[in-house]
C-alpha cells in the first residue's frame, strides 16, 4: 500500500511536468495528454520492450491511464497555480524517480539480467520518460545536458547491490537504495552540484 | 478484398504524405523513402512492438515494402501535380486512419487486452507513422498542435466497442466504427472544428 | 577472433562519433555516454526489438558496455586529438558498418525472416544508431541528407544473398559482401559520389 501511494505520487509528478513541458510548446489537448502520458509511462514502456516484457505495464493496468488522465484535466485547470509548486513537485520527481529505480531494478531480476543491466534498466525507468517527453517536443533531451538526475539513479542502483549483500534484509536495501537516489538529487538540486565539465573553456 | 484495397489506399496515401514532408525538408533518395516507409507502418510497428507481436507486420508481408517502394518512386516523379490532389489525398489519408484504427483495435482483442487499451492501440496505429515521420525530420509532431485526427480515432474506437453491445454482426460495428471516423474528420476539416483552447490569451 | 576484434573496432568507431557529435552538442558527461552507447548499440537494439530477439543484445553482454565506457572516456581525454583522426576513424567506422550489416542479416535469418527483410535488418543494425544519436542531438539524421551509407549496406546485402546462390563457402559470401559495402562507401567518399539527386533547381 505504501508502495502504491508513493508510485501513484511518481506518476503525478511525471505528468504534470509533461504538461508544463508540453503547454510551453502550446500543444493542443491531446498533445497535452500524450506527452503527459509519455513522461510517466515512458520509461516502464521502454525498459519492457529491452526485455521483451509485453504487453508492456501500462497495458496490464487500468490505474495509470486514469490516474494520468485525472492529472492532465487538474494540471490544465490550475496550470498558473502549479508555478507556485515546483518545490513539491521536485520532490514528487524525486520519490518518483528513487521509486521507478527500483521497479526497474526488480524486473531486470526477475528477467533474469545481470546487475549491471538492471541498474541500467532502473534508470532508463526513472529517466526515459522525460528523454521521450524531450524528443517528443523538440528538444534535446534536458538530462544529457545539466541536473544529477540519472546519475542519482545509477548511484542507487550500485548501492542496492552493495546493501543485498550485507546480512540484512532485502526491503532495508531497497528502501536504503530509494533514500540514497532522493538524497542524492535533493543535495545536488540545493548545492547546485553537476557533473564535472568535459570542456575546456579555450576549445569548445 | 475490399478491406485489403482500402488498406492499400491507406498506405498509399500515408507513403505519400511522408514523401511530400521528406522533401519540404529536402532529403535525399534514401530519406525520402525511410520517412514515406516509417509514415505507412511505423504506427502498425510501435503497436506490434508494445503487445509484443514480433517480428512485427512488415516483416511477414512484402507487398507494404513494395507498394511503398513504387509510391515514393511515382510520388518523385509527379511531385508537382500532388499539389493538386491534396483534396484525393485527405480521402485516402482519412480513410487509411479510419482502417488502420480497427486494424489496430482487432489486433489489440487478438492478444487479449482490455476495451480501452484496444482503442488506444488503434489510435497508436493510425497516428504514431506520422508522429515517428515529424520526429525523424525534426519537427514537434503535427497531430499534437491541431487537427482532430487522433480524436477521431478515439471517437471511432469507442463506437466500435458501444456499436459490438447491440444486436447487431460485428462486421457493422466495425464498418460503422470505420465510417464514424471518416465522418469526424472530415467534418471537422470541412468545419475547421478543433479541439478546446486550454490557453488563456493573457496567461501564454 | 578474427569476426570479435572487427566488431570491437566497428563499436569504438561508432561510440567515437556518438561522442564527437555530443560533444558539438555541449552535452554533459552522462549525456555523452549514452549517445556514443545509443549510437554503438542503438542499431542492433531496434533490430532485436522489430524480431523480438528480447532481452536485447547489449542487455546479454558485458564486454560492449565496457568497451564503449573506456572508449568515452578516452574520447572526451583526446578529443582533441580525434579530429587528426578523421581518415582512421572512418575506416573504422566503414568497416564497422560492414560487419554490422552482416550480423543483422544473420540475426534475420536466424529469426527465420525472408531475404529482403534480412537486408533491411542488415541497413537497420548498421544505420539505426547513428539515426538515433541524430534524434536524441535534436538533429535531421545525416544518413537522410547525404553520403551513401545506408546504400552501401543495401548493396552489399544484395550482393550477400547473390553470392550464396553460387557453389562457394557461405564465409566467402560473407567476407565478399562486407568488402563490398566497405568498398561502396569509400569509393563514395573518395569520388564524391552521391545518391541521384530528386529535387529541380526551379522548383525546390
Amino acid at each position: 500500500m505504501f508502495y502504491f501511494i508513493i508510485d501513484i505520487l511518481g506518476t503525478i509528478a511525471f505528468a504534470i511536468s509533461g504538461v508544463l513541458v508540453a503547454m510551453e510548446k502550446k500543444l493542443d489537448l491531446f498533445g497535452v495528454f500524450i506527452i503527459a502520458f509519455v513522461t510517466a509511462v515512458g520509461g516502464g514502456t521502454l525498459r519492457d520492450i529491452l526485455i521483451g516484457n509485453t504487453p508492456v505495464a501500462w497495458m496490464r493496468e487500468y490505474t495509470y491511464v486514469l490516474i494520468i488522465f485525472i492529472t492532465v484535466v487538474l494540471a490544465i485547470l490550475f496550470v498558473n497555480q502549479l508555478k507556485y509548486l515546483r518545490r513539491t513537485l521536485l520532490l514528487f520527481d524525486t520519490i518518483g524517480i528513487g521509486l521507478f529505480t527500483m521497479v526497474g531494478i526488480e524486473k531486470g531480476l526477475t528477467a533474469g539480467v545481470s546487475p549491471v543491466m538492471c541498474i541500467a534498466l532502473g534508470t532508463i525507468t526513472a529517466c526515459f520518460g522525460g528523454v521521450i517527453r524531450d524528443i517528443l517536443c523538440n528538444e534535446i533531451p534536458v538530462i544529457f545536458r545539466k541536473e544529477v538526475y540519472a546519475t542519482a539513479c545509477i548511484l542507487g542502483g550500485l548501492s542496492y547491490f552493495i546493501l543485498v549483500l550485507l546480512p540484512i534484509y532485502t526491503t532495508y536495501a531497497y528502501i536504503g537504495a530509494i533514500c540514497i537516489i532522493i538524497l542524492t538529487r535533493l543535495l545536488a538540486v540545493k548545492f547546485k552540484i553537476s557533473l564535472p565539465n568535459i570542456y575546456r573553456k579555450e576549445n569548445w
